[in-house]
């Protein structure tokens, strides 16, 4: 077998731990498998490299912002290719532009265009694990480019699907996907299986364990991936196509975002275009608007609009709009910060109604107000007070029958 | 004109010394000069990473080492290239693989063999800053290389050369060479020129300011160097052809070398061949010996063998030497790690005679015992009992009539 492996920062966070990697690697090489890696930097070093990077300019040069960053991944990897061949295992370093792993001129966020594994299938094939820096490749100017915070998820899925790899193992400092946060739902289960779709939401809904467009990537590449924990042997969850799952759980988990807040604009003008008037600087401003509910007024003159922006971008979406405030001709502007996102997720939703009334009823019996809905084919997400986090996924958790007893 | 400058781990150490450094760039700039900066890893990151290195393995690849190490300059490039930018200097990073510096495959130790400059020299002449990552290059197997400690003086000398540069100038935590150690001669005068082959000698004999290999280069291809400090705007020293000066000093420094240590065998078999028996095998286990004396025996028979080493290497050496005991058929071995090494370098030795006896005589009045002698061209070097070393710095330098009055 072809196997992808990739660590996290935790997992190759020191000495001890990148000779831990090193061992769980050579068993695979023993098994007979060839193996690829993908690292991402010593836990900390990013953080510190981007903090570096901001204590010079904050508005800086993304090519010499990846230049500054990708250069913990070159450390981990030259540190764990070390370690396999102290073992006696035979291994080498590959940087982003060695290989190379081609991407866009995006830098800071650039795209994997292609990757040249001949020389590594070659490699792989005589015995010798490659070690590659994850999070980074080498853009059509011939610098290093970066994929964004969590881009080695990327790296490994798309080194995977290059290399046709019969897996791609994730490993990370949690043992699985969850039904939900155990931290919070401690009757939470470990998944065994999960789909591309449903991890997609997951991801995207606050689940932090896997890159968004890590899976996108698995899922139209039909890479297997299993996230699992570098500190046990236990097996992880698989990320598969739907087919692989015969019994298909109606609800697969309860996820949760505080990254949202609300702002809800009071007696705005209900004539043609005015959604446009609001959504339309708001985009030219790159504020990526989530949850929207409109409500019609009762004269039929004026309506009250709600919706959700990232936090971070809050300050900028009141700025916006405040600017615009003459042609929108809105009462009030209210935004608040107070409030989480909760989401059920299933591929089952698909094949079964009700799924969004039960969520309803659960929420409604613990008294816990519905401030915004918005549903997709395989999730129902509701924005409420964040008080009641807890007692909403707990209530959630238990209402859709994934308690573990 | 074309400037090269290098700066060292004191001078990027933070982002407040990097930023000095970009307004010493920008001064240059604003002056109608072209800049190439080649920077070393801000200080105390290579000793971390050789430290990660060793901690990983003690006998490691020098092809992962490089990997790892070279990632340093890689960070101060980035650094230096934003903080140029930030104040409206038009600046861009180049690692050794872009640009190539091409070196030899002697990885951790690697030669620079050429450097394509074409592409940098347009951009240089475009306005453009290049800040290069010193102490590396790609080697012929198409991986980072590395040049050994200091490198980054060889990096920009071999720059300079290339770019046929006007000047390089080597920024330090000193404000050029001294006659003598400031912090042990205070009437050392600092020179406003020193040869290039005078330099040579004080480098390769303890006065650790330039890469030894750095001033060869810079002889070798006529780069006019200046030593400067990079915490002031005074003149630094020139590093320059004998032609440059005109009235040359019969000694233009006293420099002294605290990393040898003394071996001594007696009663050697005084026979043909012998010596080759000695040094041989040292030779073979990559042991450099230095100063070299021996006696001849009253009896004729046997002989005195007194020579040094490294004090890295004298372990080594007593156990090669014991290792071959029975062909050297020596009485007993005697290893001294207490001495230190003086030396009087001087271009002006060469037309003027007794030089040396000065020296032998200024220690001869203050009772030290000289153990060892060694001369060359333009160098005299004692060996002497290590307590004795700030009286004899003192006292050569008062005798030669270096005194800063």
């Amino acid at each position: 077998m072809l196997i992808v492996q990739k660590y996290g920062g935790t997992s190759v966070a020191d000495a001890e731990r990148i000779q831990a990697v090193a061992q769980r690697v050579k068993r695979e090489v023993d098994a007979g498998h060839q193996v690829a890696v993908v690292v991402s930097a010593m836990a900390g070093v990013t953080n510190q490299l981007v903090e570096h990077a901001r204590s010079i300019s904050r508005l800086h040069d993304a090519r010499e912002y990846d230049v500054i960053v990708a250069s913990g991944e070159q450390v981990s990897a030259g540190l764990l290719a070390m370690a396999l061949q102290a073992l006696g295992v035979s291994a080498r370093s590959w940087q982003g532009w060695q290989i190379p792993i081609l991407t866009d001129d995006a830098h800071a966020k650039a795209r994997i265009e292609k990757i040249e594994v001949d020389t590594l299938k070659e490699r792989l094939a005589g015995g010798e694990v490659a070690v590659v820096t994850g999070f980074q490749g080498i853009g059509p100017d011939h610098r290093i480019t970066t994929l964004g915070r969590g881009g080695s998820d990327t790296s490994a899925v798309a080194l995977a699907a290059a290399l046709e790899a019969d897996r791609c193992d994730i490993y990370t400092d949690v043992d699985g996907i969850y039904t939900s946060d155990p931290r919070i739902v401690t009757k939470a289960r470990k998944l065994e299986r999960i789909t591309y779709e449903e991890m997609l939401e997951m991801a995207s809904l606050g689940a932090k364990v896997l890159q968004t467009r890590s899976v996108e990537l698995a899922m139209n590449w039909g890479v297997r991936l299993q996230v699992r924990s570098s500190y046990n042997d236990e097996q992880g969850t698989l990320v598969v196509g739907e087919e692989e799952i015969v019994e298909k759980e109606i609800v697969s988990g309860i996820a949760y975002s505080r990254d949202e807040a609300k702002v809800t604009l009071n007696r705005v003008m209900d004539k043609p275009g005015v959604a446009a008037n609001i959504f339309g600087p708001l985009a030219d401003a790159n504020i990526n608007v989530d949850m929207i509910v409109q409500n019609i007024s009762a004269d039929g003159k004026a309506t009250d609009l709600t919706f959700t922006v990232p936090k971070d971008d809050l300050d900028r979406t009141v700025e916006v709009l405040e600017g615009e405030r003459k042609n929108l001709e809105f009462a009030e502007l209210i935004a608040d910060r107070n409030v989480v996102k909760v989401s059920v997720v299933g591929v089952g939703m698909r094949s079964h109604a009700g799924v969004a009334q039960k969520m309803f009823q659960a929420l409604a019996e613990k008294g816990i107000n519905i401030l915004v809905i918005s549903t997709s084919e395989i999730k129902v997400s509701v924005l409420i007070d964040e008080e009641y986090t807890e007692l909403a996924l707990r209530s959630l958790h238990h209402a859709y029958g994934l308690d573990d007893d």
